[in-house]
């Protein structure tokens, strides 16, 4: 049986990766493929309680910068090999909402961690895998912090400052420029019809 | 001020370390010391959490090897950034059940986890922090099973196999025999007054 597509959605809040995952199921599923939607962290029972740690507003306790990669790493590799695999290799396409490049982009670009330790944990956990294509969404800091504030929510993440998403952006790019074969960006200023154009058209183009 | 003293109790479930950290306790009470017990994985809100994923049973998703270790980690680096180095720098001494010799030990001997993952962690995690003195109580493997038996409780970690447990031990006497100056070796299979004892009489030498 032939294996499923790993597409990965990468980027800043408020990038619109969530509209654009809808898009591509819509895209597959119109090709009579079967499709999975999961988002990092979490996607099985284990990878969920992580998340709760990872996402809960604290007061009395800082998490440190290092505990953060090691929960986001720990979630991920249940996530892998526990659904993500699985699916493959029933055939099952798979759509993620963020994956190994977030952690570069945010614990190591954003945080400050040593890429050094961030390779160390991919090594440990992903090994040669990796997704057939990731769309990051690349869109302006300042674009990005407005479209959150709008919608409302915002998480511990998104509460962090300007230069850290400045940071991130700038880790992203860096890590496209290195593999453009796999990680294409698609600029997420543009209307949103555009971007799912940009898209899929890439898809046309991998799913020959 | 002086810094206060990091103890770490290691062995085998049924080894009687719980016995032994508040013989230790009171040993360091008696000289007017301020002493903190805590316990790996948990000792801070956070590791608590982590702990909690780690100790629960499950039949819907199995928890991978590398899984298990990033959790262990995670709440190390709580635990030692967030309670052990600061109570240190007040001058107090933390006498902890269990710390990085366990992971060595169970994840890496017992699962057969690359040391090299491990010391990856470890240089993470604990950079050149480590205890002022390990004690390792040391059981015949049979021994040790039976006194577990007998006391009733089990967990995921209890249940694992024999042969487990002699590769989990083997790593344990293979680390003190490179570390003997830090890791000393007791004989946990003789009565409980001489095992205390044994302790004790280090610890006169350590404050001299």
């Amino acid at each position: 049986m032939q294996q499923g597509l790993f597409i990965t959605l990468e980027g800043s809040e408020g990038a619109g990766k969530s509209t654009q995952i809808d898009v591509i199921k819509t895209y597959l599923e119109k090709r009579q493929r079967k499709v999975e939607c999961v988002r990092e962290p979490g996607g099985t029972e284990i990878a969920e309680e992580i998340r709760t740690i990872l996402k809960k507003s604290r007061t009395q306790e800082q998490m440190q910068d290092i505990t953060e990669m090691l929960l986001m790493y720990a979630a991920r590799e249940q996530l892998v090999h526990n659904f993500i695999k699985p699916s493959l290799n029933k055939g099952i396409d798979v759509i993620c909402d963020r994956h190994d490049l977030s952690s570069i982009a945010y614990q190591g670009g954003g945080r400050g961690i040593p890429m050094e330790y961030l390779e160390a944990m991919r090594r440990m956990v992903l090994g040669s895998f990796h997704p057939n294509v990731t769309f990051l969404l690349d869109l302006d800091v300042n674009v990005g912090m407005q479209r959150v504030e709008n919608r409302g929510g915002r998480d511990r993440f998104e509460l962090a400052k300007m230069d850290f998403f400045l940071r991130v952006r700038e880790t992203y790019l860096e890590f496209a420029r290195k593999d453009p074969e796999h990680i294409i960006v698609i600029d997420a200023s543009q209307p949103i019809s555009k971007v799912s154009l940009d898209i899929t058209s890439h898809l046309d183009k991998l799913l020959g």
